[in-house]
């Protein structure tokens, strides 16, 4: 009997393909498939643009589509089909990566693909690599000390309930808020009942073309970019 | 007039010199100086012990005593000294990396040397390059999925107040608590109080001879090692 193959969940970094630790990329260096996780409308994958610099010539590389929808019967079933064609490569015998941006365990799309894949067979050999997430990669870039001493920080999403936003703002020292380009003015009234507007610095489209840093997220337009994070610093000094 | 040097605050990862980034290892074979924080009781530096397979060879490694106190002026003091070795680096124009477990800006001592540093002189070029913290390393060793889709991930730490512990916890989905060891009787208590404590890994010496993972924080020793996190998942499935 072939013993199954192993599956490297890798975090690709926010971006810079020097940001992959060393560990990605030897395990890159050693799978048999590479899965990089795409929109169903077209082949693009992020996560594959980071991480091609660091492939084998000729290695396989596989797109599992991924629709951009909240149907959670679609999304449901398109993990399925995707955990499908992971296992077949697994029970082949053969190793593979699945290439995600920042950290596979910190938002990721990598989460359903681990959880289907174990929901099918609990002895499938899983093995997440951990990688820079966008925010410190933006606070390196500025060099904003996220937290220190007996502070907290709080990471959360656009994609929250503005309520719960409000209450966790208020307890936690600092923040990190992901997508922040959803329901942006919600979280710009929220940061502004809590006198924290000028404490949050919006950075959009870190390292790509048309980078900004706005250091007062009141001077961000209506509509910050997809590519967007708030980083909430109450001890600003 | 000589150009003043670039400082790197480099996160050499949570142990394994292989979580170093690409751009870490780069900048390391770079430096013309490293620099390492240690206790001022003995030179060892664990960030130090973990890069050291990346330095050049023959490359000059000041060690920056930082006492184990919590006397605010012995701390301050401490730090002045520190910047000023860093500063006559930096201005007799060579670069220099000052090496910080897990991520510089995340509950790091290149915090401090960063803030002093920039009081003597703003146009310091300080550049931090992020590190892979000790809880992203212990999440992918257990395969926990540390936050998805609307939730929230709280960091703080064992030397927090245990009455803000509680609150915080309270409203966040998810949590890391480092320097789980520090106060670790209010912690488990306070745990126990929110229903948590069968929902909390505390992982011990990540990595380290005498590993150990506990799946529930009941089943921990009084006093955990020094080197304990714990990861609260409040939906853990």
């Amino acid at each position: 009997m072939t013993q199954t193959g192993i599956l490297y969940g890798i975090g690709v970094g926010p971006g810079d393909p020097d940001l992959l630790t060393l560990k990605a990329v030897k395990a890159l260096g050693e799978v048999d498939v590479i899965f990089a996780a795409a929109s169903t409308k077209n082949d693009y994958s992020t996560a594959y643009a980071i991480a091609e610099p660091h492939l084998k010539k000729g290695v396989r590389v596989e797109h599992l589509g991924f629709p951009m929808t909240k149907d959670q019967d679609e999304l449901e079933a398109a993990w399925k089909k995707n955990a499908d064609i992971v296992s077949k490569v697994l029970n082949a015998g053969e190793n593979a990566a699945f290439l995600t941006l920042g950290d596979p365990l910190t938002y990721s799309t990598y989460g359903y693909l681990q959880r289907t894949l174990l929901k099918m067979d609990p002895s499938f050999h899983l093995q997440a690599i951990p990688g820079i997430t966008s925010f410190q990669a933006a606070a390196s870039k500025i060099g904003l000390i996220m937290t220190e001493s007996k502070e907290s920080l709080l990471i959360t999403s656009g994609v929250a309930d503005p309520e719960e936003l409000e209450r966790q703002l208020d307890v936690a020292d600092n923040a990190v808020i992901l997508k922040a380009y959803k329901n942006f003015e919600d979280i710009r009234a929220t940061l502004e009942k809590l006198r924290l507007d000028d404490k949050t610095v919006l950075v959009s489209r870190l390292g790509m073309e048309g980078e900004s840093i706005l250091m007062d997220i009141k001077d961000a337009p209506k509509t910050p970019h997809y590519f967007s994070l708030a980083l909430v610093k109450k001890n600003k000094r």
